[in-house]
């Protein structure tokens, strides 16, 4: 595994960049994306992002100026947040074998790049690829916005049980540079859509809860998605709801891809080690927080299967 | 005007305080409270708070053990966080010309004791006792935990525009000393009553928009507080509400405290300054959030009595 500076002295030696971020993409991946092709152009290179389709339009603004054009020969490949093989995006997949430097923060990530640099112990990518950017010398504002962005998008602006106190220091020294972070905060934490309010509404009106109130299940059926003709970017972090309520440690929220499918999130608490849980079915993550997709089961079984998973999990652990 | 070296030599300098606390009391101003008692024990002094019987469930924990006994005789009397002689609560009539000592984040501090150490550039009270217990050398997990609770509190978690890189800085060097500020925040940002999420529920379907949607209205009338049986607890920072809705820059939060009486809670982005339309009733605080009470008037009349004066002080203002 690279250092930081190992990073910074590789990103000297290379030249002609392009950036991969994962499959929907969150702030984390846009935010360091977007960064790292800001200082590797403030140090001289040419560098690009892969186009990512899923980007929604809270994260646009970031990005929307550095998608490659198609002339583009690229002869370095750096991903950022990405952490499997099933990950990466469609149009990313030729290039499965070709990643030159992964930098991540997550414990599942696979070692498919020739080169990484992975810190489990930090909150956010953005830690890291700030880190690359101190030992660069390349921290101007325009670079520390989308590092905060990572960095404040992927702990729920410094509340989830990710955050350490180098990751306020982060912060801290991001602001330092003069960023308008309040209107970063006001923009992703503090404004919320009629939409997504209804959203939430309905959501809390209808949790279920097992294991003496300790699991609670959201649920978001295609019905609920067609009748509120939500988008990807309404149902942002959905799965941080079922967390607020009172004496909960563990939301399983699930969301209909298809009909049958199942996209779920797992947020928890000590008790439960969510990566553990969502392997059963084939997905990974963090220890707090994983994701995995059930195919073919009716929202029942999908539900009762997850809720046995977390329960029998959490005895093998106690 | 003391600086925090002062203060410190202050403290060192007295002995027997009595701490002071505002009414309806915030995490900023019992954390600071508990801090700064927690602290003079540590250089061997003899510390204990005033009761505040309107401390909530929230907070309990952090002074229970605090309040001072009724022999205790005082020598020396500090408040923190209490910005005006308004604020006294109750049974502390009697001081309001007996405080030797304030220290305090309000611009609006009306200088009404014989020392003060007043830092409206800090979001939290607890940024400027952090300050004095590095002075001291008194920085213990205990001091550091009641002080994370002051500092997230007053900031919705490092979420509002009042937060700088200090308010980092300061969290990280408190996350230092090992305190569990995930239990913190899980308590304070990450865990709602049922009977909470009835209100946000209620409000967020009532909500009234004014000046071309830039001015919501959030009113809690007595019949929603008695047909949810509400709280104090249950409506802790419910002023927040209103400015999540997109395309808002002003709440205004209507409380009705008896029949016909109204705690009113402004909060404000650039636009308008929050403390100018609060002095118009008698009110004060921040420039992006203050309160005034209003009494005598009906729902509708303090309405539009504050709708009114928003639209004024937005105007002398443009």
């Amino acid at each position: 595994m690279l250092t930081t500076a190992q990073v910074a002295e590789f990103l000297r030696a290379h030249d002609d960049y392009l950036i991969l971020t994962h499959k929907r993409p969150d702030g984390d991946t846009l935010g360091c994306a977007a960064a790292l092709c800001h200082m590797l152009r403030g140090i001289g290179k040419r560098a690009w992002l892969l186009r990512n389709d899923e980007t929604t339009e809270l994260f646009a603004p970031y990005v929307d100026a550095l998608w490659v054009p198609e002339d583009f020969a690229y002869r370095t490949v750096v991903s950022v947040d990405l952490a499997a093989r099933s990950l990466f995006p469609d149009n990313a997949q030729a290039l499965l074998a070709r990643v030159d430097l992964a930098l991540d923060h997550h414990p599942s990530y696979e070692d498919f790049a020739k080169e990484a640099c992975v810190h489990p112990e930090c909150a956010a990518c953005g830690e890291i690829v700030y880190e690359v950017a101190r030992e660069l010398d390349a921290l101007t504002p325009e670079t520390a916005l989308a590092l905060y962005v990572a960095v404040s998008t992927d702990t729920g602006c410094f509340v989830y049980s990710n955050v350490t106190a180098n990751t306020h220091r982060v912060a801290a020294a991001l602001m330092d540079t003069g960023i308008d972070y309040r209107a970063a905060n006001k923009r992703h934490f503090r404004t919320k859509s009629k939409k997504r309010l209804a959203l939430e509404g309905a959501l809390l009106s209808e949790m279920e809860f097992f294991d003496r109130g300790r699991v609670v299940v959201v649920q978001i059926p295609r019905t609920l998605i067609e009748r509120l003709a939500l988008t990807e970017a309404d149902m942002e972090d959905i799965a941080a709801l079922g967390g607020l309520v009172e004496g909960t440690d563990c939301t399983i929220t699930m969301k209909e891809l298809e009909q049958g499918d199942w996209k779920v999130s797992l947020r928890t608490g000590a008790r439960v080690n969510a990566t553990a849980v969502c392997a059963r079915f084939g997905g990974g993550g963090h220890r707090a927080a994983s994701g995995c997709v059930i195919s073919g089961m009716t929202q029942e079984e999908a539900k009762e299967a997850l809720v046995r998973a977390v329960e029998e999990t959490a005895a093998e652990n106690a």
